[in-house]
């Protein structure tokens, strides 16, 4: 396959290296968001206690993997920044899938699901990964089934789905799972309380690399409060032929489109990019500038640019490690 | 394999069913002993916190196997009872061992770990699982490069082995694990209370079943703090043809031999048998019954000690779920 080109990103106007003064800083901040501490809640799907009690049962519960030990928790490690920290996602059977195991963390602020934004939400999410042959590799009656031979998940699905009959279904399970993923967010990093008015939350270095991250343009497709733009945008990072964006649309435009990635936690995220290919962080930063934005940077802008991006590091959300029936 | 003659052992005098007088029962509880808070801790191996947070933090580390993605809480599964409820362990590349996974918790009191008793400790114990094809399969030195790889392991392990130059080695490594299962006891548990005097702490089924404990030769085997004399009992149980502890010895007398399992919360690490083959605890008293004492229980017998068994279930441990590198 040819490689793309690069989608070339209108820059801010370069502002030279060196210190910007802190009264100037003020239109670089503006440009972000801090993150909400909770995440957009849809109507049909409200975040009651009971849902997400069972969803983080569900979310560490291995009997719903054909092997019996796989959870979603496996490959969204909590130890891990509730991602993998291996190249690609290794499944049943050891088998090994195509992408970068994207984490958890913040993902309801995200304007889609998977690298290719297959589905909406994390309502359509929560079951891809229970059925695919390289990952759970679990058929879903018999998920459900599995599940319903238990008391505890009787009671724990009738009392999240109260006006169900038949409470323990793939919907419901999709549903809990999703209000459980609603809590796993990370505020208060220290950009955070930088944006919020501590002036001292994060270091110089950070700062120019704030600015530097604007002024090169990373902060068109990285906005928001996750830092994603949840859209789609042509990538060729070394050694991945992933068609990504196409193989949902069929669209010829969409041919090696990803979506954005969250940044938010992105220095306890690696490795990087759709193949997980890019160990660092510095290497990630490098490869975005000459892929994305057509520049190499200075190592300098590099180094200003990780001091920022570590600066996004949250505070891990509080979970229970269930007692499993 | 022809199957070996069951291990007759000689019960107390049998009493015929129904209540024994709460006076009388003192004889039976002195058969017991509470789980103490703390197992035994070897001379050479103390328990400082240090080593236990490193320990905690190795345990739930998947990078010390070759996949990346199995660390020793995919099989001892805190949420599990820190075992996994399938019957035989599933590990690298989804290959499944030939035997049940044992639980950690209280582990440190039994006198030799693996069901073959093929180690004598914890430090002992570590290292096989990490480098068994069918479990972690990892060379271990390929293990302890990638910890020298982070920062904070080099930083973690020389705080809990200052004496040594150079404290990253398979040995320290299960020193620091085996210091750390050393805090997964579960004490405390409904019969732990009612051995303490709390006599409603259990239901009167379950005192009736530690009587039928007793009086049919239970407690022969299942004795001591954590329910085991950690010796070795010929036994096949359904669908099992695996020589034991003969595979240790090569002495004859040692085949089909294994090492008294732990009755330590044995209502919540289920499947049973060496082989995992038995699914319910019910079965799994009318099994014993059959292979190890040569008698078929009544309904009733099986159902007291299966209430008693219950009572076995401690408080779980406290631990964390490491933030890793």
């Amino acid at each position: 396959m040819k490689k793309t080109l690069p989608v070339m990103i209108a820059a801010a106007a370069m502002i030279p290296g060196g210190m910007v003064m802190a009264e100037d800083l003020q239109s670089y901040k503006d440009r972000f968001e801090p993150l909400p501490h909770l995440p957009p809640i849809p109507a049909d799907n409200s975040m009651t206690p009971a849902k997400i009690e069972l969803g983080n049962m569900l979310f560490f519960e291995p009997r719903i993997s054909s092997s019996g030990v796989i959870s979603c928790a496996t490959c969204h490690n909590p130890a891990l920044g509730w991602a993998d920290r291996i190249p690609r996602a290794t499944g049943h059977d050891g088998q090994v899938g195509e992408r970068n195991t994207p984490t958890v963390l913040n993902s309801a602020f995200l304007g889609s699901q998977f690298w290719d934004g297959r589905e909406p939400d994390l309502e359509g999410q929560a079951l891809g990964p229970i059925e695919a042959d390289v990952e759970m590799a679990m058929d879903l009656d018999v998920a459900l089934e599995r599940l319903t031979e238990f008391e505890i998940y009787r009671e724990k699905f009738a009392e999240a789905f109260p006006d169900d009959d038949d409470p323990i279904s793939g919907e419901n399970l999709a549903y809990s799972m999703a209000a459980f993923e609603r809590t796993l967010n990370t505020p208060n990093s220290p950009f955070d309380l930088y944006l919020s008015g501590d002036e001292n939350a994060i270091s110089q270095q950070a700062k120019d690399g704030m600015v530097a991250f604007v002024d090169n343009g990373c902060v068109a497709c990285h906005r928001g409060p996750a830092l994603t733009d949840s859209q789609f945008h042509a990538i060729q990072v070394p050694g991945s032929e992933d068609l990504g964006r196409y193989l949902v649309t069929g669209e010829e435009s969409d041919k090696y489109r990803f979506k954005t990635p969250t940044l938010r936690n992105v220095a306890v995220t690696y490795p990087y990019m759709n193949n997980g290919a890019t160990e660092t962080l510095e290497e990630a930063v490098a490869i975005m500038g000459e892929e994305m934005l057509g520049r190499e940077f200075e190592q300098e802008t590099v180094d200003d640019i990780t001091a920022f991006l570590h600066t996004l590091t949250g505070e891990m959300p509080e979970f229970e490690i269930p007692a499993l029936p």
